[in-house]
């Protein structure tokens, strides 16, 4: 229990890291306020004991609360702030529609973003001498592998609305928004999927996913 | 609706593929029988209009049913599963273990296998030439990457059981189970992590795993 927190929870988190993205918006969804701390992951201020004994695997989001131990792992945290907060709910009420919010979640959230991260373009510079312009080449071909089915899946489901899922913002769009803003580090554009795109624009205009997007971070830095 | 079904479900998948492996687990415990069609990933099966039809990702498994689309992503069916079919639960009830049980299965689901899986290989040795020794290298960096804290957060936490979240077996434990089968291929040995290495023997006793391993599958060739 930590009696010092001036608020329920604690987003530990870094202003451009994609799953960090995702959980703000999910947060935000929910009407939850919470302490922002930033670690610059660049300067291994995810390594340091602190940390560590806040999540092992010294990666972030985390979420600290009051009464609990921290969580971890982005999408559990959304599922977990779904079961026991208040507000709009981030999953539908019926198991189909669930299972397809978490399918195109997991689409990016296990297709696209893991391979794409800082750590993995990191370990492809280190193992395989991957200058920028190879990292660019892996990170589009990923994000286009899983974009163009999701593109088919979205255009093709009566079930999408507004949003991937009917015409409320659920935890599939906080995967997706948070997704296009990291494509704009390599400058992969989202003409290529009318549907993702018109979407992310849709998201765009809602103050909750606005207020996520990495550039209005207190720690965010120039690109 | 697939009238020419002889089985309510009909799993899409592969003998060798963790995410098929985690799902034949996962519906061996729920003990749902299903029609087995197996697809041999690197003779481009998967890749068919007839397969691309049940999932445009081309990606196993997809769990097709009779009254209903096609279900996608392992992780999203198995909580399908949970909510939808009677047998033992997959998840705890409480949200502290739901969240702790879905970090696990994230850790694995999300940080090893997107970036060790077959697809991901064949990428490294078209883009960068990885070798057979390379492709070893960057598989067992991955698997260490997250098994060393996994291994912390199990060891360390009194919710570990027998199984990854208490004594009964469930999502966590189908993740686990597959990725250890998957680190065979590489020769990666768990007895650096005996938290882990327990548990999945613990699980190998078990008739839902067992009946769930790759070698045992109708599809399966010897290694």
């Amino acid at each position: 229990m930590n009696t010092q927190m001036p608020e329920t929870f604690r987003l530990h988190n870094f202003f451009r890291s994609s799953t960090s993205t995702r959980l703000r918006a999910a947060l935000n969804l929910k009407g939850i306020s919470y302490e922002y701390l930033g670690y610059a992951l660049r300067k291994g201020e995810t390594r340091t004991p602190e940390f560590l004994s806040l999540n092992p695997a010294g990666l972030v989001p985390v979420l600290e609360r009051k009464d609990g131990p921290p969580l971890v792992q982005s999408l559990a945290i959304i599922e977990w702030l779904d079961e026991t907060q208040p507000g709009p709910a981030l999953l539908p009420r019926d198991p189909d529609g669930r299972a397809r919010v978490r399918a195109i979640s997991f689409m990016i959230g296990c297709e696209i973003h893991p391979l794409n991260n800082l750590r993995v373009l990191a370990r492809l510079a280190e193992q395989f001498g991957a200058d920028e312009a190879a990292q660019k080449e892996w990170f589009t071909h990923w994000v286009r592998t899983t974009f163009d089915p999701l593109e088919i899946m979205l255009a093709s489901d009566e079930r999408t609305g507004r949003f991937c899922h009917g015409d409320t913002p659920g935890m599939a769009d906080c995967c997706l928004y948070a997704q296009i803003w990291n494509n704009r580090r390599f400058d992969v554009d989202s003409a290529a999927w009318p549907t993702i795109a018109r979407i992310f624009a849709a998201l765009d205009d809602l103050a909750a996913f606005r207020d996520a997007a990495p550039p209005l971070q207190p720690d965010a830095v120039p690109a």
